[in-house]
């Protein structure tokens, strides 16, 4: 069971593959310490999806900051006798003592750019890949679908019901933080209201009518404990629910300070307008309509476009697993060794070598293209790649808080041309031109393998 | 940064919707402690699937086991201001104190039928749903992946490779421990093999042939170090790298021990063909082929069909994130409270109301088909259904080990009718009965709420 708590130091060192340690202890044999430049991106945007937005750099680095193998761990690794007594011991000092560059959180990116660039001696860069790539894949994963489901939902508000159905609890705490990040208005999972600062949003589960049989009784008992709760309505049948809500008024007079009622079942659309009427006519138009079950960002643009009087929206299942994309194809390639450039040829899957740069150009407010650079390249645009750590210690001031991306996030969106905000693939891609300098790179070692 | 380590007690308390905090509240004020019964169950087999495995069980006790409120929680939840000071109190002494039945872990499990079955007071039946969800949910989801996998592979071996996309670190840890359980033969990911036993497998990747530059040396020097280690031989030419493997024999002779080569790109029914050609050709019949690279149960199917000369696999992403189905409709739900069977009607999605057992009747060594009754039903069959948690405390002997469970699940998947281990839909589900009296009571409830 993982924690939920930071934790103490040395407790993620062995979240790593076996073959990550093997090839440590053959590069430290070898003396193989020179520089390395690793770089995270991704190939191929996912189905449906103009864009993936960057998520998870902070988490990543409070882990890389803390990494060291603990004397636990070392134990395990001595009685696998994998190993030789003068790696173990290399292993107890293992500190991360390189740099890491990063494009910010909630920014968009697109194919073959790095969202995150490790230059770090070979063995301490080779060591981490498994941690970067867990950790930024499905935080990016997650802040995109949140995005995307923010955008159809035109201003409506977002909270994040995820947490029951996320792979596990560091899955419920990252859906949380990304989708806060990618503008969701908060979560229902208090560990993360609590680690992140996010907002926390609740009402109450059908067990709780449930569990006092009369419906009218139980939404009187919970407000005698949260007066300006939202209403769960459709336990036994939805507009009888919103009848009682009435009622519940009529009986109540001003005490009544209920803010909103919930439909988890059935046609929302329909159901919205019919219980709009209902509590119109009662004069509780202050009264707001939330909705959940079962919903995504297609749901959610058609009640967009139906003009479903629904003010909220609780997004769960689709959120937290990223339903229609629940993985990327994201990788961790070491693209410079020693000073120069590396590759891998034998497939189609295309990695250009050496270390780059992303510029990003704009036409007015909006993005026009981005140029994959080298990182010396001067190009006009603005380099999309800061440095985040320098020799293992993170920068002051390099980070924003978790408020200040979200900021940032919405900013990217609202940057992103128009066709590329919708739901479904736009006919042409954003444009990422590659350098020529890449390219002929790419040809050269190429050639050198022939 | 959710920690791999067990971590200190407390830690997962607010691994919790907020509502559950609120209901629980709102419980105590109204004296609503009596015992509930809360059911986990599904509603529907995601996509192809024809059983469920359920899994999750030990990690889900120890979370429930060392469940409490910190000062640090309550200090959370005190400056949130919604909570009573009286309720706060009342968390401080927060322990799990009711009882738990539950499915073996492996258990092959259908639509209707209770995974888990917790019978204890209201409240803190209710305060654990996030969890139970959480943990059992995807632990089930990875396990029936796995077993698919598994099935397909047809007895060559299978190793998770998922860690680095799975959806953050509980994720890895989890997927790893399900396929386990599932049949697979190990994990690449170390703290899973630490914190669980299982058996750990490791090559190499691209990065340290790259970082080489040249293929036989870097081929040299790891097997400096590791002697019989599998040599991953797709970075520049696959026929290439195996015709280097052969050099690199001729020139060792006897302190050659390579034990297997690994393909990750490209056709590997063709490139496995060839690379037997050419490792047989030169005498080193035993070398063994494993591929990896983006497989999943269709792809091993195929593999098996055409009989391509693979002797393992490693499976990464689609296992870690169940790639076709990563979320199951499985929900937590109020069906008895202080002796009154209850259920939700609003929509069609059926509950039947009442504590109940899962009846498995066989005929021979098969399953033939379950039987859904109350509790107390006397019924031929085993009753799935086991206590496990007597009055918060585990059951002495009540859950077997790892590898027991393990042995457990082989054998409910070879006892599993002949059409339902196939990887497609098969053209009838499992047979489960609903005893009449559950039927007989979801009627009587319907008539109450008319």
């Amino acid at each position: 069971m993982a924690e939920v708590s930071q934790g103490e130091p040395g407790g993620l060192a062995l979240f790593t593959d076996l073959y990550e340690l093997m090839m440590v202890q053959a590069y430290l044999r070898e003396g193989m310490t020179a520089p390395a430049v690793f770089e995270l991106f991704f190939r191929e945007l996912p189905a449906e999806r103009n864009f993936v937005m960057a998520a998870g750099l902070a988490p990543l680095l409070d882990a890389l900051e803390g990494l060291q193998f603990s004397a636990d761990d070392l134990e395990y690794l001595r009685a696998d006798e994998r190993f030789s007594e003068e790696f173990l011991h290399h292993l107890a000092d293992f500190r991360f003592t390189g740099d890491v560059w990063a494009v910010p959180e909630g920014t968009l990116v697109f194919p073959h750019e790095p969202l995150v660039q490790v230059v770090a001696p070979l063995p301490e860069a080779q060591l981490i890949e498994t941690l970067v790539l867990n950790q930024i894949h499905f935080a990016s994963l997650a802040a995109t679908k949140a995005a995307r489901i923010v955008l159809a939902a035109g201003g409506r508000r977002v909270i994040d019901f995820g947490s029951r159905r996320a792979h596990g609890i560091d899955a419920g705490m990252i859906v949380a933080r990304s989708a806060y990040l990618a503008g969701c208005d908060g979560t229902s999972l208090m560990a993360a209201g609590r680690r992140y600062g996010i907002p926390i949003f609740g009402t109450m589960a059908h067990s709780y009518i449930q569990a006092h049989g009369d419906e009218l009784a139980a939404f009187a008992s919970f407000l005698d404990s949260f007066p300006e709760s939202t209403l769960l309505v459709d336990t036994y049948d939805t507009i009888e629910g919103v009848q009682k809500v009435v009622e519940l008024r009529r009986k109540m007079g001003d005490r009544f300070r209920v803010r909103a009622i919930r439909l988890d079942s059935g046609d929302l659309v329909e159901l919205s307008r019919q219980s709009r009427r209902i509590l119109d006519d009662a004069g509780l138009q202050h009264v707001q309509i939330v909705a959940s079950g079962g919903l995504d960002e297609y749901k959610l643009a058609q009640f967009a476009e139906l003009q479903a009087p629904i003010d909220g929206y609780g997004v769960g299942t689709s959120l937290a697993v990223s339903s229609d994309a629940p993985a990327l194809d994201m990788a961790y390639k070491l693209v410079e060794y020693d000073g120069r450039p590396r590759t891998k040829l034998s497939s189609s899957k295309v990695i250009y070598p050496g270390r780059k740069q992303i510029f990003r150009q704009t036409v007015g407010s909006a993005y026009d293209r981005d140029v994959l650079a080298p990182a010396g390249a001067k190009l006009p645009g603005e380099g999309l790649l800061k440095q985040v750590v320098r020799k293992g210690q993170r920068m002051a001031g390099a980070l924003p808080n978790l408020c200040e991306s979200r900021d940032y996030a919405a900013e990217q969106l609202r940057s992103l041309p128009e066709p590329l905000r919708q739901l479904t693939r736009a006919s042409s891609e954003y444009t990422v031109d590659i350098a020529s300098e890449l390219e002929s790179q790419l040809n050269a070692l190429r050639q050198q393998h022939l």
